[in-house]
């Protein structure tokens, strides 16, 4: 379908919608809103609008579609496969400016924001309050309506569920402009099929999210982390599942390797609390005494050390605890630092492969030169691996990621895993997601989106076109 | 469209697929399979099949399609809205006969199940591998197929959420007969929109569930429950957001009213250990050990003392709380005994709209001089409302249940509820989902059902139809 090009009527027809400072045309269009985090896929919007409530957004949002143009939303584009870039050019919605939390109700424990308020600003208002909002993604300044869109996982899935579990209530700008309103504040809903759970993980190509309504939980009073040295990778790894198999459950349970943790170091110019070991677990445990969570980690700590780990360190201050994961934080900028580009493969797991599947990283780095460095979720299986092209020409990197990134997939799969653990599918890892999920899933996710976008405005290209 | 009326060459080639004795035609099938619980909605399939394997549903589905012949699936036919009631004739597919647990996995802590497993098999096998399923709906010999199609929710919602949020993975035989893996045992996924969670909740009409696995939790090792009276039903419920808003998560928050009570009692035979109160609040709390469990009942005992309770009842033995939990669980059955049929109204308010409604269904009582019985989950706003016919003319009963029905889902609206929070909408409740939701929404549900079901043979008539 070829779609309209904006021309001047068009930015005139915006303006009087937005207003003249909140729409940029051309050249006035800053060149980060052509791509996203990761940087590999590049396009520049023809016109950039900035809506500041729903009214707006619809209205644009019914012009697009009666003058078939494409349409992407975007947050604060931290996104790592292009999810939020207008491969197709057309209207850029930058929603980042709908940045308001609306009501924090402590009867029914849920908080309403806009789209734009980013998650740190989420998690410091509701912390104020008793109150934690459990998803803990690694980027904290990525939107709420980014992490709808992508069902971000983060570290403490492993205790508390991903993102869609602490989303309540939605409301969305349909692709003709029709403004819906979805779930609500109630904690049950069997009131047909769950719009809810389609939109969450959708990645902007079904509906425009301009406010949700989210679930909160008590702040646990003590929280605290442990940091466990092991020989190698692997025994570390493999010490997982049997902490899972233990019942013990902690809050987060991450992996990373010296390499990583000297890059961080270096990058963020801060000594980490230690570096003299090959592989690290990092665990969190949370709770509401001292005594429920000291018999939670006792229980870890001694299935760590009866499995080879080489020492246990207690992180209980707030501020060694931040110390530590400001570290894992900046784990992802420090590799991008560290090298000339990269690029990442998200899968997932069942948590009992984590260690099959590094292992098999680690062979693929040898057999294709390349080096590959890796952290993640190793209590939910989430991997987050990464391959550095260093001094490779551009044509050697191509084939080389290529060639590995179809290694990794094929054995994501056989290992009954999944491409994208959160970080989503977006415009790069469509091909992967075709060969992971066959033909009729696909279909079948064609034939829902015509049923919302038969125009197909909506972030054209992405997911499953 | 018309559907093709079975004959004998359609039985003979069923009972090719599935075996003699596993296909009953027209006066051998059991008047069971022509209603569900409630038994308002009536009709007999033409034609019952018992499928034993996941290949079996696929042929069988297969023929259906190219036979273009109605298809409505049904587990033990617990439901109250008419949702596995062949409203078309056809084939019925009896899922419960595949009742075989798969797997239980420690090391992910999932179970994998076929779909005819009951409730009460599945909670008895993983407690005795020190885990929990935590969805824990009233009626126990549901099948787990049936809880996941209506994404039941139960009494342990407010502190461990609904179906959806256990379901990991789902194997589906779609209305062409094709079959489809969906999910599996990862933690995490953001692999294309969500299929899992499409079907969760979907009523059997996008696809015949025929595998599930679920994630399972630790088991705590403490649960208590307090049984705490109030001088009447408006006190009590005006307690629960002062509850929640303590930040106390109880396991569970149920309301009863004497009336009930002394139903349950004359229906079980057995005294409850309370009555001569107006009104209940019954919780549960769970935890790892004593302190911890203790400090959360205290916390929230000296609340309710505070807002009126006339006493806080401790029951710490298993087999006192058994007592009071299996009165629970007949009060359906009790209100059922008591008159002569019965409707229900299963819709979930926000939390702190619970007492108003309560209060409104009151008042309908008298404005239209008919009894209203209700019981349900205080905590997390799904009430159980039933109107009870007594001695009733068909006609004045069938006028005064439309009304009351009526007044009660407009209100239920007006409070920003949904219709149902986990019986579904099935074939009795679509008027009222279409009157809550609107046509957009609706037309948005029959563009999915037809991506899915383009010849609508699976469960039409149901839902969004």
């Amino acid at each position: 379908m070829a779609y309209k090009k904006i021309n001047k009527k068009d930015v005139e027809i915006l303006r009087s919608i937005c207003g003249n400072d909140r729409v940029f045309y051309g050249d006035e269009i800053n060149e980060d809103f052509g791509r996203d985090e990761l940087a590999e896929i590049k396009r520049m919007p023809e016109v950039l609008v900035e809506p500041q409530c729903t009214k707006e957004v619809s209205k644009v949002m019914k012009y697009a579609y009666e003058n078939n143009i494409p349409i992407t939303p975007r947050g604060q584009g931290t996104g790592l496969v292009g999810g939020s870039v207008a491969i197709h050019g057309g209207i850029m919605l930058n929603m980042s400016k709908m940045n308001k939390i609306l009501e924090l109700d402590e009867e029914n424990l849920t908080l309403t924001v806009e789209p734009g308020v980013l998650l740190m600003e989420i998690s410091k208002f509701v912390e104020e309050h008793d109150l934690l909002y459990p998803p803990d993604p690694g980027e904290k300044s990525a939107t709420i309506a980014g992490n709808i869109n992508t069902n971000a996982g983060g570290m403490r899935a492993v205790k508390y569920g991903v993102t869609r579990d602490y989303v309540r209530g939605l409301e969305v700008v349909l692709p003709n402009g029709e403004i819906m309103e979805i779930g609500g504040k109630v904690v049950k809903n069997s009131s047909g099929y769950s719009f809810k759970d389609l939109i969450v993980g959708s990645e902007g190509t079904l509906g425009v999210v301009t406010k949700a309504i989210l679930r909160l939980v008590p702040l646990p009073k003590k929280t605290l982390s442990l940091l466990i040295p092991f020989k190698d990778l692997e025994t570390a790894i493999e010490t997982v599942p049997k902490i899972i198999k233990s019942k013990a459950i902690p809050t987060a349970i991450e992996f990373m390797v010296r390499d990583t943790i000297i890059a961080a170091e270096e990058f963020l110019g801060k000594q980490f609390p230690d570096n003299s070991s090959s592989a690290y677990l990092l665990l969190t445990f949370d709770g509401n005494s001292k005594e429920e969570v000291e018999r939670a980690y006792e229980t870890v700590a001694h299935i760590c050390l009866q499995e080879g780990a080489l020492d246990v360190y207690i992180s209980e201050t707030q501020e060694r605890q931040e110390a530590i994961w400001s570290a894992r934080g900046a784990f992802l900028e420090a590799i991008k630092a560290s090298t000339t580009e990269i690029d990442e493969c998200d899968v997932v797991v069942p948590r009992n492969k984590v260690a099959e599947f590094i292992k098999y990283t680690d062979e693929l780095q040898h057999q294709f030169n390349i080096r590959i460095r890796s952290f993640g979720h190793a209590g939910d299986g989430n991997l987050h691996v990464y391959i550095l092209r260093d001094d490779l020409s551009e044509e050697e990197w191509k084939n080389q990621l290529n060639e590995v990134m179809d290694c990794m997939y094929k054995r994501a799969k056989e290992l009954r895993g999944q491409v994208s653990g959160e970080h989503g599918i977006g415009f790069a890892k469509k091909n992967f997601l075709n060969d992971s999920l066959g033909g009729s899933y696909l279909e079948l996710m064609k034939g829902i989106k015509s049923v919302f976008d038969p125009k197909n405005i909506l972030n054209p290209g992405k997911v499953c076109q």
